[in-house]
């Protein structure tokens, strides 16, 4: 059980300085923390926390009116997590910003796992998500919140990806980046060779895919691999692996990255007989 | 083809009173009017213009740098449509924030089809989404460019949905607010009793549905009704209609309602023979 609230009345107080301005700090980057930001977020942190997934709570921060609400969430903490609590005048202006939510962690990241060592863990029968160029934090978050959903075992981002425990990312994955192991950080190509040489069968997504994606048949190991929004997957990628389309209707523009990674992802598990 | 393009070198110029501060104003409300951003969205508006769909556009303005890029798409709309083309600093001024895409434009919004009416005309095959409390602008953008990816004939939104013609749900949307037919207003209960009076098969989409989204049959007439994120689909619908789920591991939460949209209308429109 985290320990009883400590009242914050001045915004200034060095007790919470992690909290102040944390929509326009870097934090991810040189300061190595994240934030969890609302209810769900917060629950699902200290679930990773206490699977001994990495993430840990640092601190807690919490709106006065919202302390009865997460009191069963903050049970999950260890007592060493000071929990502040704050009025509304006094948490916005800490967050630097009218923060509704009224609820916010920093945690501070784990060590990155390498992509070898990921691979080398996971189980014999898996399906894995690799994103290349996955510049928007907005589709980053969904594309693990997918993950999550169809039950992938890990995602790979590559080196041009971004870092997907940055606030936004965490949010929008609605917490599915503390669940999902992740690996981030090498350049594409080794990334697939190190899938390919753990006898994944790798199918790229594209728009103009050999086969649609239901067509892609069940295997022990499979990894698909989705690119950036517009740009899609390059072509070395496309032109060394097996691909495969969403079918739909010719028409201005393809599939938001997120929702097409969802509809394949879905096809896969199925195949696979994750999900039913 | 668009007039010659006017250079606009003071912020409070009248010429462009309309694109002042966009982003804070409620320009679909009471000043009936929407704001199209960006290329993609430019051309599709360009497209909708000329097809009759009743999008008109009344004024276009550019950062300098964009004029040359967007020619083509500029020669698509008549010669009374004015282009105004700013520098970067008296662009940001106009638009009360920085615009880095540097490609706008006004229009003025059709007069509202009634749902009988967009009923009426739809095709005796027909395949609509139909919204309740959809109150999210990204998701709600995010929805009707599922319908354009996936073949729908129309989408319906009640009374408690926002209106997609908000900027960021056009822009969401890569356009396609502007070419999927539309309808907004009724309460649900009576938009669904209009849809179930003209023959469609109506389908509640639910993580606690009857059947899997791949076991809905194929039927002349199909509308797939979607529920806000959190709450879903109140009680009252998904008693009176048959439900469906996407299949998914147990977890935390269930799929966006974007994604889930996209991955039922795939099934649907898989099933109904509209992609392939």
């Amino acid at each position: 059980m985290a320990a009883l609230a400590i009242r914050i009345d001045d915004p200034s107080d060095p007790r919470i300085a992690g909290f102040v301005a944390i929509r326009e700090r870097d934090l991810t980057g040189r300061e190595g923390r994240f934030v969890a930001e609302g209810t769900v977020v917060l629950r699902v942190l200290a679930q990773a926390g206490a699977g001994g997934r990495g993430f840990e709570a640092e601190a807690i921060l919490l709106l006065e009116n919202r302390v009865a609400g997460v009191a069963d969430i903050l049970a999950g903490f260890p007592a060493d997590v000071p929990v502040y609590v704050a009025s509304a005048a006094v948490f916005d202006a800490i967050a630097g910003f009218h923060m509704h939510r009224g609820v916010l962690a920093l945690g501070r990241k784990p060590e990155g796992v390498t992509a070898a060592d990921r691979v080398a863990a996971l189980p014999s029968e898996s399906l894995v998500l690799v994103g290349c160029g996955l510049s928007n934090h907005d589709n980053a978050g969904a594309i693990f919140r997918n993950a999550a959903a169809f039950g992938a075992d890990a995602v790979f981002l590559d080196e041009t990806s971004c870092d997907p425990l940055y606030r936004k990312a965490i949010r929008v994955s609605v917490g599915s980046v503390l669940m999902v192991p992740f690996s981030r950080g090498l350049p594409a190509e080794e990334l697939l060779a190190t899938l390919a040489g753990a006898g994944f069968e790798i199918w790229g997504l594209s728009p103009r895919g050999e086969v649609p994606v239901g067509a892609i048949p069940a295997a022990r190991r499979i990894a698909l691999v989705v690119g950036a929004e517009g740009e899609g997957l390059p072509q070395a990628i496309l032109s060394s692996f097996r691909t495969a389309r969403i079918p739909q209707r010719p028409g201005l523009d393809s599939l938001n990255v997120a929702t097409a990674s969802g509809i394949a992802l879905y096809q896969i598990a199925l195949a696979m007989g994750r999900i039913d």
